[in-house]
Order: structure tokens, then sequence, then C-alpha cells
């Protein structure tokens, strides 16, 4: 057999050519390792509620005080998870009550890792802009709470809106003299809080409150001091449907629903914690009201079941789709 | 005092204006009322999965078979929901193994009605394409598993696919004969079969297994025989991480977790199909095996936990970013 070379080279072109189309046709589909955008939205009679995620950070079990590590373990494998370091989520509220786009919480910026930091990505994900926010209500001073307040050159974020939170969280996060005498490790707390008070002080959009009080039509404050001198917790109504923002009330879920008497390491003062909890817990139990927390495993939106051992449940609430 | 027409026509300009603008800077922001999209993504070792909503339905409690109506209410009313109707979940899972792209199963299309049909718009969101599916398994013949893999002209809707069921079920589901036996009510489900297998049998892409078999690596078909004849979970495996994903083995996790015995009105063989979930609960929960669940809420993806009074409890996952 004999063949020319442009004959060979021809040949060679087209076993390319095919060995293309072929590779073409059994491509592998590369993997997306993408998540879904961190929001989940429900409606509360009239109001829109978004859940924000701001993102997970991984939590030390030893900063849960007053219970044996053992039965942190325990308690922990019972919701098939695993420490020493525990995931803990960060979560905001949106709620657009029709006339008034608030943001409860603005989560942790850039200031506690690169983990978190993504409520404004979410916000805008979930169709809305910082500057159409009206009302952010502070749960209380904490970084993770307030640092997404500001830029990273200390400029508002949401430059159109009043800012609220209570009067005892601000007569001792924003007081020079508390800090002063404050343990080293605390001053980062003292002065994020600062940070992210300042340009709303400037600018007269930096409000308090004093305790119970509805802010807003179908928007009240509810008293839960205790891991904060200030602590506030949410509610808020439209129609017959109610939800109540816990902030922090919960850091570990798979602990503090069972043992509701473990404190936080970072808990002011963590007998009035507890109470506060306990307290929480019970009522909301008993009214089956449908609350949220900030470091509840995303969306973090459910009940509480008081268990028959003593003790409750965390019941997180189900996926649904709109209503049309 | 003295204006001139031209000073009041300014005035009034002027005055319009001002109330432009005003009206501008206290626009509400409009409610967005859309829902995240449905999909929700995790690593298996090298595998990325990703849960995949079809939608939900109201299912009635009454499809709930062998148990008091007073229970039924009790074990729901414990998960904060409640009868006569109950919402239920319809998820597919998208396993991007690194050489092979594979679905399990494909929604029910739009013949359960509006609020099902989403597989497609939500395996696109999650940056995939129909036609970059490898194959399909198919956990069982039931319309809302297996409508979405044809066009409502009876086209292939995953043209490069291979679809993968039990030969049980098809000896079943795609027999003439025992549809003609098969009383009126089921007549649909039977068709519903025939349309979905019809495009891929044509092209020769139809295919059927036997029994427990790896069917590419790392992903081998589990005999859960019971709700329907050759009802199939399906096993992956990837490094040391498995995911058992259960197809129809829970329609009602309230209730059946804490009661396996309690049977489901479309179950084939509700003895078998019992018998068939208590082993799997068993197994799943002694092994801590990561499961996931078509009726399950979306995404449907948790462990399952032995209670101490007997019976289950579901442990749905956290909410997680993708490792970095």
């Amino acid at each position: 057999m004999h063949r020319s070379v442009s004959s060979l080279v021809r040949h060679w072109l087209f076993a390319g050519l095919l060995a293309a189309v072929s590779s073409f046709a059994i491509a592998e589909a590369p993997q997306q390792k993408t998540q879904v955008p961190g929001y989940y939205r429900l409606m509360l009679g009239s109001f829109e509620v978004t859940a924000l995620y701001d993102g997970a950070i991984d939590l030390d079990e030893k900063l849960l005080k007053s219970i044996a590590k053992r039965d942190i373990q325990r308690l922990l494998a019972r919701q098939f998870l695993k420490g020493p370091k525990v995931q803990t989520a960060v979560n905001a509220y949106l709620v657009n009550t029709g006339s008034k786009l608030v943001l409860v919480d603005a989560g942790a910026a850039k200031l506690f890792g690169p983990g978190l930091g993504n409520i404004i990505d979410n916000l805008k994900a979930a169709g809305y802009t910082p500057e159409q926010v009206d009302t952010v209500l502070i749960t209380h001073l904490h970084g993770d709470h307030i640092n997404g307040l500001v830029t990273p050159d200390g400029k508002a974020v949401f430059t159109n809106a009043e800012v609220w939170s209570a009067k005892a969280d601000n007569e001792f996060w924003l007081s020079e003299e508390i800090a002063a005498k404050a343990p080293k490790d605390f001053q980062a707390f003292f002065k994020m809080s600062r940070d992210a008070a300042a340009p709303y002080l400037a600018s007269g959009k930096w409000k308090t409150f004093d305790s119970d009080r509805e802010l807003l039509a179908g928007v009240t404050s509810v008293d839960t001091h205790g891991h904060t001198p200030g602590h506030a917790s949410y509610l808020f109504r439209s129609g017959d449907q109610s939800l109540l923002i816990l902030g922090d009330l919960v850091h570990n879920h798979a602990v503090q629903f069972a043992r509701p008497e473990v404190a936080f390491e970072y808990d002011n003062d963590p007998k009035q914690a507890v109470a506060t909890r306990k307290r929480i817990f019970f009522k909301a139990a008993k009214e089956k009201l449908m609350v949220a927390g900030m470091h509840l495993p995303f969306p973090g939106i459910g009940h509480v079941r008081k268990e028959s051992a003593g003790g409750y449940a965390w019941v997180p609430a189900e996926f649904a789709p709109l209503p049309k």
C-alpha cells in the first residue's frame, strides 16, 4: 500500500477532528462548586421576611460554660455534629413591612475572618440595596452584629437608615470609661461598637430606646438583657402572625436548647442570660411562637418545642415556596 | 402682597419638584416576593452534590395508613405543622462525580399541579444544563419522579443521558397486562411510566438493573422495594464519605420517623414498605449514614437518629458554605 504525504496529512487532520468531536461529546461537565445565594424568604401576614446569611464561623466548644465536656460531646453527637470546633452561623433578617424596609443586625463584615461578611451580597441577591433600608434594629453591640454597619474606612453602609439599639447597651459598649477598665481581650469589642456607631452618631441617625417599645407599626423591641446589658429581641406582628427575632439567646442549638442553663463565654451576665433564655424558650414553646436566631443554622427560623425530659428542642421551619 | 402670574407658576413648578424629590426620598422599597433558587450544594469527598427542588404539593393526612387520626395530629403538632393538608416537598439530586453528571429522579413536571415541575429551572440556576446530564437514576416509576424525563410532547429532556431503573419496577409499571387489570385510579400512573420511558426506549437509552449493583464508579443501587416492586435507593461513596439517596422511604417526616410502621396510600406492598423503612432507618442510625429523601423538607439531606422511645427522628443537615 502506498499513501501520498497529502493523503496522510488529510488522514491525520481528519483523525484530529474526530478526536476533538469525540472529546467534546464526552466532555465532563465541570463542577460548579458555588453555593446557592444566602437568603431565604417567607411572608408573615403582609410583612415580607428575608433571612440573610452573613456566613459561618467555627467556635470552640469550650466557649460553652457550666457543662461537662462529655455532655457537650453527647449533645453534639445527637445532632450528628462533632467538636471541638463547631460551625456557627451568623444571620440577619430583613423585613419589608410594606412601608418600611427594616434590617435586624448587620453581620460581622470582614473583622471576624473570611467566612463572614456576606450580608450585603446576600441582601443584593435578595433584590434590595443597602440604600433602601429605612431602619436597622440592633439586637446588641457585639461586632458580629454591628461591624456590617460601616465600610472598612468607617463610612455608613446604610446611608438612608436610622439605627436603633437599647440605651443600656449604648451606656456600656460606647463608654470609654468602662472600656478603659475592661480586660484587654475585650478592648476590641468596645472599639468595634464605637466604630460602628460613629458615622450614624455624627449624622444624628443613631437612636436608642429604653426598654419594650413599639418602634414602628408592628415592630416592638423586647428586653432580653443578660448576654449584654441591653440585649434586645424584636417582635414583628402582621395580621395574626408573629415572629420574634431573638438575637443571641442561643449560640449553640445542639447544646443550649437541650440545656438552656449552659452559658456562653461572652455573656456579660451569664446568670441573667440563662434566666432570659429560659423565660423566652418557655414563652415561645407555650405560645407556639415563630422565632429566628442569629446563630441558629441558616435560615434560623423555626419553633421551640418543650421536651418531656426537660429542656427544649429546635424545630426548623420547612423550606417552602412563597404564596402565589 | 402682589405676585405676578409667572412668579406663581414658578412657585408651583418648584413646589411640584420638591414634592417629587421628597416622594422619591421616601419611596417604599417594593416587596420582592421571590424565593431563593431551589438548589443547595455540598461536597461529598470529591463528588459535588446538588439538591434540586421540584416544588411542594399538599398531601392529605388520610394518605397515612394504620395510624389513628389523633396520633397523626399529635405528631404533626410536635413539628408545628397542621393537617389535614400537609406540605410535602419533591426533591431530586444531581451528583457531579467529576467524570459523570448523575441526576437521581426527575420530578413531576407539570402533571401534579402548578406547585411542582421546577427541576429544570433549578438545575439551570445551579449552573448546569439538561444536555450535560450523563445518567439519570430513577428510584421508582411514579409520576412525581419520572414525568420530568419528558417534554409535554413526549420528547426526551435529557438528550445525552442513559436512564436507569430497576427491572422489577419496569416489569410492573410498563406492563400493559398489569395496567389493564389495575383499578381505574391507578391507570394514570401506568400511562405516566410508559410516556416517560418511551423516547429513551426508542433511542436505546433506557436501561434496567437487577438488584444491588455498582452502576458507576462510587454509585451503587440498593434494593429498597416495597413502596413499588423495584424501588431502589442509591449509595454514593467518595473517599470516606457516603450519601444514601433514599427515594420514597418516607412520605411524611413528622409521622413516619417517629412511627416507621405507618404505611402510605400508594405503597404497592405496605407490609414490605414498612419492613424496608425500618431496616434502612436502623442501618442509617447505626452507621450515622448521611441520607437524602425525595419527600423530606428541602434540601432533604440529613441523618436519622434512633430515639429512646423507639422510633426515630429526622436531623436535617445544617446549611453550610462550600469548602474553599
